[in-house]
């Protein structure tokens, strides 16, 4: 049941291609999730401050472990450093302390999660600085960190043995290039948003020859993102679903499975990973069912042809009114 | 008949909004293009090695000088550094020489060309390290220089007396944001492809929160790079001619101006500077009168409309099978 596929990184370490997305996961649930999860073979569980469901992550696989249904070596776990952390000393302190939420003594992959730096808020003052919650005002202030001194700061990281593989998060091919022109250990993965309605084409095939490899998120599109509050939706909702499009369910008719596994097979059979969430059991187990069978070519670039460079996730856009422009 | 309007940049010194561009003006009639344009008005040049007539543009305006027709200080020379030359002790040998080369004293503003460092030619070997010549593959091996070597090379050509100001051209959102952590000197201008098929809007919104001016280049959109050969101009070929467009000419025949003009004033007028090049005498005097007509906010809207994202300057595109993906 568990997928074989694998992709081995830049830093030598092997990530499976198919794994399961913690954006979302209720805190209160994310232990039991993880648990079925592993029982339904996720082996990549993708997670992130931000998420605010790391220890209950951990939780979920520590109790996997003992219960003998996996080793830790079994099991890969991609975490990231939030936005007000990026001075070297924040980033080294949030690592180990996110490393100790998880418990697993090592994380396998650690990323920088979007290349824009904001003031360090203490977490005695506010343990949590979402930029998406209502006060978002007092703790988005940019601060001016060179992302040199946060990948500096990685590559501590993965020194001192706490994590395996770094990386990055929503950087450009530019911010790429200039990394790449100064990193000692290497760029192991990008997670960027990819999507038939953003498939970023270019910045693929740039990770490809320059051996990132690429990780989508939020896979289905606007459906990601429908649950979410105010403007962080609006642009969702008022896409059409990829799921419902006429063109995916016929590719999913033909193949005798669904709509969401086309999308995520459409990336998976391209050599990028998925990371996919669900909180429903039965999706859980269709979402890791992507690799048993292959779309044609024709298929692949019929899906591709729906990009119209539309992506969801940019806080230039959710968060109007602030210097955020990360994607232009 | 000179153009009063003027940007303030960061630097403080002030930069002209409408200049003429010297890419594609051929070496042998720079000098007397250059001369016949200051006595039109234009006072603001915009060069780069990469045009290969810095030489001859500070002919022309040297002789406009010794004509009394203007004074140096009238004047404002931007030109470029190119790829082959990003690591700090090539950036200061070029900055030298292209400023002996122009003959005025100073360089007005220095931009980084491109976001991509290619591996150093010696001018013994080869003068002019061009990526669009036929044996572009010795002169195009990536090389990682960071950014910020290259940028603080050009804050000592400021340190030197050799520059005015400086800034870049093509930079994305996320290389600036960065090069701002670390910058000792302002980023006084941003030059970008801007014309109604690339509005670029994000980053245009960007750049004026940062007080960063924009310098639009191709205002014309397809119609400067038709004449250039094979890959360059295929795009260009197969896309409509804006001069051309319905709605322009309407806008153009209501303001009893012509397309090539409202183009300009729509940059213009937003603030935005333009530098069209003409070797024609009539067209260089009107692509310079752009500044005495206003278009409405619903013409300027109108024609931001025409915005598709389609950018005609790009290496990853016209310099295919090289891995120059700078714009993904």
């Amino acid at each position: 049941m568990a997928p074989k596929a694998c992709i081995v990184l830049a830093s030598g370490h092997e990530m499976p291609l198919v794994g399961f997305g913690l954006w979302k996961v209720p805190r209160e649930s994310t232990a039991d999730t993880v648990y079925k999860a592993i029982e339904a073979g996720y082996r990549l569980f993708d997670g992130a401050y931000d998420y605010q469901n790391e220890k209950e992550a951990g939780e979920g696989i520590r109790r996997a472990i003992k219960d003998e249904l996996i080793r830790r070596e079994d099991v890969f776990i991609t975490t990231k450093l939030w936005n007000n952390y990026h001075r070297k000393e924040h980033a080294l302190a949030m690592a180990k302390y996110q490393n100790e939420s998880w418990g697993l003594g090592y994380i396998d992959l650690f990323l920088i999660h979007f290349p824009c730096a904001l003031e360090y808020v203490d977490p005695s003052v506010r343990e949590f600085p979402a930029w998406w919650m209502d006060d978002a005002k007092t703790v988005i202030a940019p601060d001016k960190v060179p992302i040199r001194e946060t990948w500096e700061a990685l590559e501590d990281i993965v020194d001192a043995g706490i994590a395996r593989s770094i990386g990055v998060c929503n950087f450009q091919a530019q911010t790429l290039y200039d990394l790449m022109s100064y990193a000692k250990h290497p760029i192991s993965a990008l997670q960027i948003e990819h999507h038939p309605y953003l498939t970023q084409a270019e910045l693929v095939q740039m990770a490809s020859e320059n051996n990132i490899a690429v990780t989508a998120y939020s896979s289905f599109g606007p459906q990601s993102f429908l649950e979410l509050p105010g403007a962080f939706s609006k642009q969702a909702k008022e896409t059409a679903n990829l799921l419902h499009a006429e063109m995916i369910k016929a590719v999913a008719t033909r193949h005798h499975v669904l709509p969401a596994q086309v999308l995520l097979r459409w990336a998976a059979q391209r050599g990028i990973a998925v990371i996919p969430k669900s909180n429903d059991a039965t999706r859980l187990v269709q979402n890791l069912d992507v690799l048993n069978f292959d779309l044609t070519s024709q298929e692949l670039e019929d899906i591709s042809a729906l990009d119209r460079g539309l992506r969801f996730n940019d806080p230039g856009f959710y968060l109007e009114g602030y210097p955020l422009h990360i994607f232009a």
